[in-house]
């Protein structure tokens, strides 16, 4: 009996550390295929180069939308499909335009002010200005300083200077940490009779892009017309209106058409043992209208079509059903991560995992998981499998917008593609987010320990 | 006796914890400090866009050291003082050259051939053409392939087409695989009567900047004059041969010029209880003449002087003596860092660790142990404390060229800083590796998570 026992646990440990070779052995050729033969970053060039901006309802959605289907196609999936969904139709309406005159009072008399073109870019889902509106200038530091000066924002440009904090370590922290200026600021400043809303970039680059992103709106929420501003300017502003008044011409065309139809484009690996158990793998097609979306979120498409060609290129024949999708939408609407979500509902599909690449394609660091004790037990267990490739770092927390619709309707465990985050905000929802600054390597990593991943999950469940 | 057993350990737990919450406080306020009030971007400026290249011998080496050493004071050191070594003279001697001629022979006739000036760089130490010279070109893909054809060797212009291995996913090990055929290429390849030897660059980078760096040399050495060739040159020049017959006009003017003077400048701040022990943190001053060298390695430079900055405007005061050394000579004779093991060897010094910062400005990964188990134990004890800036890959084995000597001489426990190392090949060594290609947030976090390993060695010493 005894014997026998240990002759089991003997077996048993054989064959674990067997499966253990094995999965590293597989993985290492999904390492060695992408980094030799990968084709993420040709497609990368396509996708940027190629089509460029592509927010819902630009006619850049609607050639990177067939770009995409065709990808899938070439890269190997059993059938490619158009989910449908309804899209916002917000458009910029021309160039923005801010410009300020800057009045200095030596001995109490205004002077004619020196006059400068800053470089801005309306937020996005904002509501123009109409013809050009010109106002005195408010500096605020933060929501409580908008407090405080409220008496003063009735007819004021209220410029909401809150900074990137350079403390955080990890950028994503001062994202959170600031960006509900950019999403609530003007809504904020609307209360109390602002004319319109200008916000510092949520960046800190050395340069002077400026950074959009999406701001709140709809028909009940009462707001302004708002725009970002690069740092330096920003830096400027705030300098010149400590020192004497600033009033500026501000001038967006934002406005929204009506919804349109945009599509999640989906490729699919049909599983060979449990069809009806889908692993979902995605990004985001869409991008803010001035920028390529090299980083956000091209890098997450190409990362995802790559690991469809690598699975394909093995021969790799997968156990559950991979889905491998390209959202629409996430920008300013998030419809097609909805979308997906609810057909899920609607047909009663099971869904194991969700992974989603929407943080850049800088050089792996780890992945962020949400889901039960037990799944990031068995989860966390892989780490070492796929540390070797970069991605070591595996904490609890994280997703993705897209995928986040499936963990709220399902509870289907979601993963977060955590890249090294120093350059994302430099980048991020500017127009300086082009495909010459992704490089080659650490976008095909991506793509290694994303394959790394999936592969793990649908060969060991969760 | 138990109960003040149990006392001492709880006492002692409760010191440990104590001293664990004051160490991550203190790290996290140079943390703070550096990323707030950091100056490594701003002298990384200075240093690349004011002085430039600045190889051994050279003006830029002369105007380096001198701003070295001012940077040094102004960032707090007790004393600063230049070690003098004599360091080899190497100049390029004008524009390199290598204008490929393409025959083909459809029908067994030669006609004129298609004419292409290639993308090269002398490598650094070896001697010139004299004039132009002609000779047709010997593909080969490595060693084994060079003793294969070695008959057709005599007379030749070898090009080495040894490839960057994309497999590896640490560069540095491609890096180890590939640069032998730079360092002794052109010395096999003139034992079979070469003419002259071409090597591919050793980068996987998508541009066609050549790489240079130094290949062997020396009186007794026999080699013969050599260049490094860029990578889409490379790929075109082989596919040329494999298709016809390509000769080559090859012209470099590279020589020696008697050794010079140069110094390792040196910053110190004096230990308040262990005065005559001594911590090394440092970089190399000199840089390969046709760049700016940014990345190799003024980030190393400016991290050096970053955490002197740091710990005085925190107002630490080490209790071992810390040396921030920027050393002279390490891309082509080593001659700074023998320089100062040899000195520290002549005054009996003490030496407790060694650090060195020589693979980049890029997001810090961890650090590389060269010591004894004992001190590896005590060593990688710090890690979580370090971790939460990047630098979390701790590994045994690594250091850095310039104290080396040190670590050889006096068994003194040397450690290498380690960035992400996916873009350092991309710039190494190439006209490239300019200011604009560093990340001021990733230059920072290097010295950040240097600060705290100095800081660390200090307080609980090794």
């Amino acid at each position: 009996m005894k014997r026998s026992l240990f002759l089991s646990a003997a077996l048993f440990a054989a064959a674990a550390l067997q499966a253990q070779t094995s999965d590293s052995t597989f993985i290492r050729r999904l390492s060695d295929e992408i980094l030799t033969n990968g084709t993420a970053y040709e497609n990368l060039r396509q996708l940027t180069k190629g089509i460029g901006p592509r927010l819902s309802g630009s006619p850049g959605m609607v050639k990177s939308e067939q770009w995409g289907a065709t990808a899938l196609k070439a890269a190997g999936a059993d059938r490619v499909w158009m989910q449908e969904c309804l899209v916002p139709h917000w458009v910029r309406g021309g160039k923005d335009l801010l410009r300020a005159e800057h009045f200095v009072s030596p001995g109490g008399k205004n002077r004619k002010g020196s006059v400068r073109n800053l470089n801005v870019l309306a937020l996005g889902n904002t509501k123009g200005s109409g013809s050009a509106l010109r106002a005195p200038v408010l500096v605020v530091s933060d929501f409580a300083d908008l407090d405080r000066q409220k008496d003063s924002v009735k007819g004021r440009i209220v410029f909401f200077n809150y900074k990137f904090n350079p403390r955080f370590v990890h950028t994503f922290e001062a994202y959170r940490d600031a960006s509900v200026y950019r999403s609530q600021g003007p809504v904020r400043a609307a209360r109390y009779g602002a004319t319109a809303v200008v916000v510092r970039s949520m960046s800190h680059s050395t340069d002077n892009h400026p950074h959009t992103g999406g701001t709140a709106w709809g028909d009940t929420v009462k707001t302004v017309p708002s725009m970002a501003l690069g740092l330096r300017d920003a830096d400027w502003l705030a300098a010149a209106a400590s020192n004497g008044t600033v009033w500026a011409t501000f001038k967006t065309g934002g406005r929204f058409l009506p919804d349109t139809i945009g599509h999640n484009v989906i490729g699919e690996l049909r599983g060979t043992e449990f069809p009806d158990s889908i692993i979902t793998i995605g990004g985001h097609l869409d991008s803010w209208d001035p920028a390529e979306g090299a980083h956000d979120d091209g890098a997450g498409i190409v990362h995802t079509i790559e690991v469809l060609r690598a699975f394909k290129a093995l021969g790799y024949q997968p156990r559950h059903t991979i889905r491998f999708v390209l959202f629409a939408n996430e920008e300013n609407g998030l419809r097609g991560g909805r979308k997906y979500a609810e057909e899920a509902v609607a047909k009663g599909e099971k869904h194991l995992l969700a992974l989603e690449s929407d943080a850049g394609g800088f050089t792996p660091r780890g992945f962020g998981f949400s889901g039960t004790d037990a799944q990031w037990e068995k989860f966390r267990s892989w780490q070492p499998l796929v540390a070797p490739y970069g991605a070591s770092d595996w904490k609890r927390g994280g997703g993705g917008a897209d995928i986040g619709p499936l963990n709220t309707a399902l509870k289907t465990p979601v993963v977060g593609f955590i890249p090294d985050s120093q350059r994302y905000f430099d980048v991020h929802h500017a127009a300086n987010d082009v495909f010459e600054l992704v490089n080659k390597r650490e976008l095909e990593l991506g793509a290694v320990n994303m394959a790394a991943l999936i592969y793990l999950v649908d060969k060991y469940g969760l």
